[in-house]
Parts: structure tokens; C-alpha cells; sequence
């Protein structure tokens, strides 16, 4: 049959429920049904079962796998906000606080374990190709992860870089959940690498949306204050490209403003906003990250596959660049 | 050919020596090198190249799974000493202090999932049950050290627990290492099992001892000063063998050294040896370790495998049952 993506999602929505961590330790496993449960779209494993479904795979024996995403997926959460001093998660108080750090650092490390064993049930012919492909991007997203720190610390970095810390960090995740699905489904490994492009660019474009929507989404839409990035100096694709593309005196006054303190938030703001308004940044970024769509859109459109059974990701991909704007 | 155990540590250091590790993200990576060129013997990996050489396996099939075992150990060490805020490790200040707790976090995550990695190199007709081996005990592994941070703010534990939880922190990784080995080299289930029983026994014996020479080792030998476990609380086997087997009186003066503050170590470790010795504690505690030798030598009996492959075994578990005292 053919899987719808929502679905997808409560498939592995019931899967992750019915799974049965151990009671004991408790200040080990409740962080981990703790993270499991206060939600997450689920959107990376429902790929992975969009994936195999695509190619006439069997969605069952790619269940293991896609909640080892999941679960992979949560422990870089977890431990991602010890290093970033996040206090909520999902609208949730993060682990670290609502036990403490090291409860936080070791039951992300029995997560990150628990996915490599989940991982480890795929099915033999391509266990080994599977596992491969799933460490080598776990091992991508953590230097990401390093990368997203050390660019805090700096005043400048470069559009190249910021491109490849995203992709690290979010994409390649995407894309190897799609990529993983394939080869269970049993896809060509031409194919299988199509879809990983597809993912990988959606993904970039995704988390390029995500900087723009800070600035201009609708806040009654997007759920969070606008320019939230802009008074935290966030190095988004935003700034990249303002302080690339001002003259003199603007790029003094946004300096001004990165290294300004005790300042009125809207006031800074309105006018960082103001110059990326006449920069025509919004104009700018949505031309990269139609670039990055269009890619991901012509990497579906080369796979070998039957039209309908791409619906479901063309659909997606869709919703992914409209969403709330 | 036979190796020997110093051999086989030699092939380990080489190959580790030889890995490279990328040079990018630095911060991610050379606290990787660091932890890994700052020493260790090297003696769950040469266990388990010992055990595949042990029944004719290729031992050059087993370096990579040895070295999983080795970059595991190293990423508990890591994580370990984050969370018990240790400033040497080896002799060496720890990567927490060295660079930051954030990058001890992140390059240890990363460890683990290298682990991974190098463990699914194993042949193809055992790479999943090898996997699982390593992943199931990797999980214990976390348990133990939770267990080991809960009896720290406990008051009491039994021998019970304390037994169970250096069985999970200490002697299963041991254990594994030699399952594994004898995996890769082909051995029959049953002889796999017996050598986990050997490892997992001598692991508690090695556990046990420590707890012992930290009160009786000869400090010429031992290399640290003894009785640092009383002075700092810790509840080791001699501890909680004292605490049950003393009489109101004893119970008593021991609680109010467990209780006290701002004393003089030196007295705290003399009045607390003073009541050990009336209980005999060391000669209890021989006795314990006996036990656990003599099945792990029995295990190693029952191995069918002919007598000359195992005397490396022998004298290892030997040596390290008669070291420094």
C-alpha cells in the first residue's frame, strides 16, 4: 500500500509508544520516555517509512530503523540544550533542569546507543550498508553541533560556512532518513542517492526558512516574537548576508548593535530590520532558498520511480515552503 | 600464531596510532586524540583480539571491533569524568578542564558513535550479533555508572547492589570484549558464553581488589595514597561489609565518621582501619574475591579449546589478581 505521511507519523507514533524501555535505573530511562513523549512531528523516521514505501518496501521491517532516527534525533535535543543552557523544549522543561545535567548527559547517552541498537535490526542484506549510512551522518550532525558553537563565539562567518553548518547540523539527517528508507525499500543505489540530495537540500532550505521566519513570519502563525535571533545576534543567513551586502555606514550601524548591551530589544529590532529592509534581505534569501527548493524538487523529479508514489514528498516538500507565511 | 597479551596490546596501540581522525572541527576531534594518546593498557581490546586468536580466528579481523572497545572505554572515561568533575585522568588534567565541559560532552558523544562505526567492520556472517553484543553491554555500561551516581547520595547500600552495579560499570565491558573476540574468531555459542563468564567474573575480581588495595595496597606500589575511598565516603565493598558486620558500638563510630566534617584525614582512615581490622574485613573481603577468581578460572577450564591457547588467559587473570600487594 501506499502510506500517506500523516500516516507515517502515527505509525511511528504508536511504535515509539509500545516500546518498552527498562523502569530501572529510573533517573536513566524516565528522561528518555520523558523527551519520547512531549511530542516532535516524528517527521524524520515518517520519511524513512515514506522512503521504503516508495519503492515497494516493506514498511514493517523499516520500523526499527526510522524510530532509531527518532530516537537518534531526540538525543542530539537533549544534549544539544545542556550545551545551549536551554530551558524549555517543545514548550517543556528540558531534561537538564527538570532532573539535572549529569541525568541530562547520561541518559542521552544510552539514547544514542539505544538508536545504534535499534539501527542494528534492519534487515541483513543491507544491515551493515544501513548502520554505515546512519553513523556516518550521526557523526556529521555532531560536528555541526560543534561547528553552531564555535561560529557564537565569532564575529564573522562567511555564507559558505554557515551553509555547510546547516547542512551538517539539520540536512544530512533529512536526507539520511530518506536515504535509509530506500536502500530498505530495496531501491537502486543511484535512487537512494537522489533522495538523500532531495532531503539534504529540503533541509537546507528548511532551516533557511526558519531564519527568515524569525524576522518576517506572521507571529500569531509562527508562534514565537519576531527578531528573536536579532537580539540574540544569531549569525543567521539574515545577518550573513546584510553585513555582506551594506555599505559603511550600515554595517557600523549593525556592529553598533551586535555589540551593544542594555539595549530596548524592539528598538534594536526595528532598526536591524530596517537595514535589512534596505538591503532587500528577505528578497535575497528567498532567492536562495528557492534555489535550494527547486534542487530538491529536481532530484524527485529524477527518480526513478513511478509519479505517484512521489506524491507524497512532492506534497510535502510544498507544505514544508509554505508553511506559515 | 599465538599472541601474547603484550602483543596484542602492541598491535592495538599501533593500529589505534594509525587512525586518523579528521582535523576539522579541531574542537570536536582533538579531544578525541588527546583521551586516546594519553595512555591506558589497552586491555579490553587485547582481550579481544586474545579470544578470536584463542580459536584460530584472523586477528586482523578482530582490530577494528578491538578498537570499538578501546574508543567506547575511552568515551566512558570522558562522560565519567564530567559528571564525577574529575580533574586528572591517566595523570593527565581531563578534556572537561583542558578545553570545556561542552566540547568534553559533544567529543564524547562523538566517541561513542565512532565506536559504532568501527564495530560494524566486523565480518559480514556476525556483524549483527557482534553489534548487538557490543550495544547491549555499552547500554549496561550506562547503568552502572547511573547506579554508581545514585549510591553516592544514598546512605546504605547493599552488597547486593554495589555487587550488581561494578558488574554493570566494570566487569561487562571486560566480559563483552572477550565474547566478542571469541565471536569473530568462530567459536562455538557456549564457548563464547563461558568467556564472558570468565571476563565478567575476574572484572568483579579486579573491582573488588581495587576497593581492597585502596585500604591495604602498599602505597610504594599502588601509586596513590591509601584510604582515599574513606576519607571520601565512598561506599566500597569494605565499607559495606564493615557496616553490616559491626556491632552497635562499631556502627556507631563509623556513622559519625561517614557523618562528619573538617576532620583530619589521617585519623578518619586510621579509626576507620582500626574497626575494619576488628571485623576482620580484609580476610571477608579475600574471601569474596577468591570466589569470583576461582569461577573465572573455572570457566576458563571449561573452555574447549586446547590447554596451551589459553595460558595467556591464565596468567593474565593471574597477574592481575596478584598485583601490587
Amino acid at each position: 500500500m501506499m502510506y500517506t505521511l500523516a500516516e507515517a507519523q502515527k505509525l511511528i507514533e504508536k511504535h515509539l509508544a509500545n516500546i518498552r524501555f527498562p523502569e530501572e535505573p529510573g533517573e536513566l530511562y524516565d528522561p528518555v520516555r520523558y523527551i519520547l513523549s512531549i511530542g516532535g512531528k516524528r517527521i524524520r523516521p515518517a520519511l524513512c517509512l515514506l522512503a521504503c514505501d516508495m519503492f515497494a518496501g516493506s514498511v514493517d521491517s523499516a520500523l526499527h530503523p526510522a524510530t532509531a532516527i527518532e530516537i537518534f534525533h531526540n538525543f542530539t535535543l537533549l544534549h544539544d540544550d545542556i550545551m545551549d543552557r536551554s530551558e524549555l523544549r517543545r514548550g517543556n522543561e528540558t531534561v537538564h533542569l527538570k532532573w539535572n545535567e549529569n541525568v541530562a548527559i547520561l541518559s542521552g547517552d544510552v539514547m544514542s546507543i539505544l538508536a545504534g541498537r535499534f539501527m542494528n535490526e534492519a534487515p541483513g542484506a543491507v544491515l551493515r550498508n544501513v548502520n554505515d549510512e546512519f553513523l556516518r551522518t550521526a557523526i556529521e550532525v555532531c560536528e555541526g553541533q560543534q561547528l553552531d558553537m564555535n561560529f557564537e563565539r565569532r564575529l564573522t562567518v562567511s555564507e559558505e560556512e554557515y551553509l555547510k553548518m546547516i547542512e551538517l547540523k539539520t540536512a544530512v539527517l533529512i536526507a539520511a532518513s530518506l536515504k535509509i528508507g530506500a536502500m530498505l525499500g530495496g531501491a537502486a543505489e543511484r535512487d537512494a542517492a537522489e533522495l538523500y540530495h532531495f532531503g539534504k537540500n529540503l533541509g537546507i532550505a528548511f532551516q533557511l526558512q526558519d531564519d527568515l521566519l524569525d524576522a518576517y513570519g506572521d507571529p500569531e502563525v509562527f508562534g514565537k516574537k519576531p527578531g528573536m535571533d536579532i537580539v540574540d545576534n544569531k549569525k543567521t543567513i539574515l545577518m550573513i548576508t546584510a553585513l555582506r551586502e551594506a555599505d559603511e555606514k550600515q554595517k557600523a550601524v549593525l556592529n553598533n548593535w551586535l555589540k551593544a548591551s542594555g539595549f530596548d530589544p524592539e528598538q534594536k529590532v526595528a532598526e536591524v530590520l530596517r537595514i535589512f529592509d534596505e538591503l532587500r534581505i528577505k528578497d535575497t534569501v528567498e532567492t536562495l532558498i528557492s534555489n535550494y527548493y527547486r534542487s530538491s524538487v529536481q532530484s524527485l523529479d529524477q527518480l526513478n520511480t513511478p509519479r505517484e508514489r512521489k506524491s507524497e514528498l512532492y506534497a510535502f516538500s510544498e507544505y514544508l515552503m509554505k508553511r506559515e507565511r
